[in-house]
This record gives structure tokens, C-alpha cells and sequence, in this order.
């Protein structure tokens, strides 16, 4: 199942007084690992919004966290389509310290597609290369 | 099962471009909610990081989005502890808008005490009452 | 001059690895003590957003850091409107911490009135009030 | 005098329902350039706190706004040592949007050399780079 990398460095203000990052993090680096797996498909999600009226809204979100990450770790974002079907799209994440490869977390999230009445639509048809890549 | 609650109100940073609460911010209220939960039975956790060499990590956090959080939103947290047992404590979470009970998200958090090695260790004698909540 | 008092407590996700909250964090209570001081005032700023097309957007922002803020701090923000001329309107902010009144950070920031065009408008009459608490 | 250059690229959760990025981001982006600032001269900032118990607290920060950032737009940090005497070192910074040049924000933040009993400490012999540059 085809799946795209991006990098974050941890930010000070990501860490917390434990001297680890923050728990609640880790899906803003998840939200990176989308968009630019969409970028990788050709796909830009800020025209996604403005120009198709489809928005991701998130309905579903989880993290296993496996080993902390400290201030100015290099972190690699994998990011993968699980699952995609009608109005519904699953991510995949895995967040690894690119130093030594060490895992540090695993999470899904599960969005619906929505227009700008905040109701639910089938992903438009140019983004179908999205359910392709889980077949 | 005994409850705890706690508000917040949705600030301006927590929104985000779709006009909603930014999907991560659930965590940070969830923290609140534990925080809160812990105070109410005379548990202050920042004593319990400086006295007793006993942090509370995180090793697995969930959300289940229902409907969206606006900005200025008053919020009611509702906060249990679902199970606890040796070092694993878990956390159950409801956020509810305040103004009419509409359920927003729902979502559990499971932690591990840790020392300050960041080694796993039993709860501490003293916070017995989160197991008997439980029971 | 007028000011409104309004209370946070510090949240884990403020902290940062040093200890103490994150310094940007300032600008987000700073944000709180503008809404609550004009909720103090029977303003609310979500309904000026919604229903009079007025926008309040930061153009200056400055924050002077006396003592740190830590981890389950209660802290008081008092805020006042210190001008109000045309489009422009002027808060100043203390931070202070509730326990024993330590002056934590002082702070001012700048905005403009702006349309959904983002272009600048004179704040709407009926807001009149905050140039009055100047005079 | 000496500047480097990093680059951000805007995050879905830094916007707010304004539709641009929230004002207290920008600080963010100054720690990122005055990170990768040092990082450009051989100094780890992560070493500099844990070897050299020497750590940069904030006590002053300033921000003009000039232009909205925009989700997903990428953005240049510029940061440059303005001042460095003793214990304090002046950063300023400009935030330029990347695809066109466009002035987004100039900024400034003063900060103090401090030990791990936040005391004031001249800045260890071996940074003195920082001194040299502002020359």
C-alpha cells in the first residue's frame, strides 16, 4: 500500500514540562502527514476546499504512543490511505524518530467528506486516486 | 460510576479555518477534564509530580467527533476513570455543549505511571481512591 | 480607566520543557481577557463578528515577561482599552498570578476594525463604549 | 549583518475562523528561526540547554502584523542576533511569504541567559559568535 513520508522538527513549543512533547501533538503532525500525502498525489487541499467544496472533516481520531519525542528530534510522518468509500476516508500514521528509526507512535483518523453546509458528500471523482491506493 | 465536571469556553486560537474547534484541542480539554477530575477527590497532579515522583503518561488517546465545537462555546467536560489497575489508569471523556447538552465528542485516554526514570510504577498508595471509583 | 479581571489556569499543554509556560502562550490569554472584558460590557464578540461584519485583527502585539508562570498557576488577566480612535482600538493586559498577586507579564496589543473584505472600518457605533472607557 | 533563512509551511491548526493564521503563531516561527539561526553556526540549542545549563529565557516579545498568513502558504523566517551584551541577546525576525516576498510580520524578542536556577548568567564564552555578529 503505497504511502508517503514527510519530516516535522519537535518545537519548543510543542514540548511540555515532562520534557517530552505534548501528547495532543502528535495529530497536528498527523494533519501534516495528510496534506502533504495528498501534495504527493498531486492533490493541494487548500484548492480542495476553496475551489471543490469538499472539506475532511475529522470524525474519528487515535494515537498509540510507543516511546516519547524530545525538543529537536527530526520526526518522519508516514502517512497512508487504510480505507476509502463514499463519503468516508481512513488514514494510517506512524511517527518514527528519523535518527535510529525508533517508533514512537501509530495512529488512525477517519474523516467525512462535507460542503460548506457542513454536509456529508461522496469525494469528488478527481480524488478517487484515494481509493485506488488501498485496492 | 462517579463523574467529574469541569467548563471551558472555546477560545478564538482553538478554532480553526473550517469555523470549528480544531480537532487536537479535544486532548488539551480532556487533560483539563483529568486534571479537574483529580482535584475534586484532593488530588492535586502537580504535587503528585513533585512529591511523589509519579507522573500520569499517556500511551493511548481516542475521539469520536459528533458534532462540531464552535467558537465562544461554553463546554462541560464530564471526567471518569473507567478502569484502574497496577500502573495503568484509563479516562473516559464526554465534551457537551453547555447551552443545550448537545454531546460534541466522546474519547478515553489510557496512562501509565511513570517515574521520574520514566520507568512504569504501581500507583501510589495514596491515590487508592482512583481504583475504588472503579470498583 | 476600566478594566475587567478574568481567570485561567494553567494547562500541561501551556508548560513547555523549561518548566514554565510557553511564551506564546500569553497572547492566548491576552485574547481571553479582550473577550471578557467585552462580554463585561454586554459586547459579544462572536455576535460582532456574525451579525455586524466587524472583525477585530491584531496589527501589533507585545508582551514584556516579569516571572514565570508554572503548571496549575491560577492566573488573573485584567484588561483595559487604553485608546480608541477611528478603526483602531488599543488593550493593555497584566497577568498576575491569583495566589499572591505576582506580577507575571504585561502586554499591549493593537487592532483594526476590518469588513469581511479585510478592509479597515471604524468600529460600529453601537461599540461606542470602548472609546468612552479611554476618555 | 548576519541573518539566516528557514522556512514553515502554515499548518491547518495554526489558522483560526478568521481564515488566516492566529497572532500568537507567529511566535512560534520566531523560536523556529532563532533555533535553526543558532543550528547555522554550530550551536545546538538542545546541547546548549543540557550541556552548558545555560537556557535563553524570554523577556520581551514583540510582533507587527503587516499581512495575513494563509493556510498552506509557506513562509520565510528571517532572523538575525540585533543585540548581544552580557547576559541578554536581542533577536529580531521578519516572516516573508516565500512565493512572492510579501512582508507578513517583523518582530523582536530579548532574552536572558539563565541557569537551571533561572538565574541570570552571562552567555558561556563559547556562543560569543552571538556577540560578534551584531558588530
Amino acid at each position: 500500500m503505497a504511502f508517503s513520508e514527510t519530516q516535522v522538527r519537535v518545537r519548543y513549543a510543542e514540548t511540555d514540562q515532562m520534557g517530552v512533547v505534548y501528547y495532543a501533538n502528535y495529530f497536528v503532525w498527523f494533519e501534516v502527514g495528510r496534506v502533504e500525502y495528498l501534495r504527493a498525489r498531486g492533490i493541494s487541499y487548500r484548492d480542495m476546499e476553496k475551489d471543490d467544496d469538499c472539506k475532511i472533516a475529522v470524525v474519528d481520531a487515535r494515537c498509540r504512543y510507543k516511546a516519547p519525542a524530545r525538543y529537536d528530534d527530526l520526526i518522519t510522518i508516514r502517512t497512508r490511505v487504510s480505507r476509502q468509500r463514499g463519503a468516508l476516508v481512513h488514514f494510517a500514521y506512524e511517527a518514527v524518530r528519523a535518527e535510529d528509526g525508533l517508533l514512537l507512535a501509530e495512529g488512525e483518523t477517519v474523516h467525512v467528506c462535507i460542503d460548506s453546509q457542513f454536509q456529508a458528500c461522496p469525494l469528488p471523482e478527481k480524488y478517487q486516486v484515494l481509493s485506488e491506493e488501498t485496492a
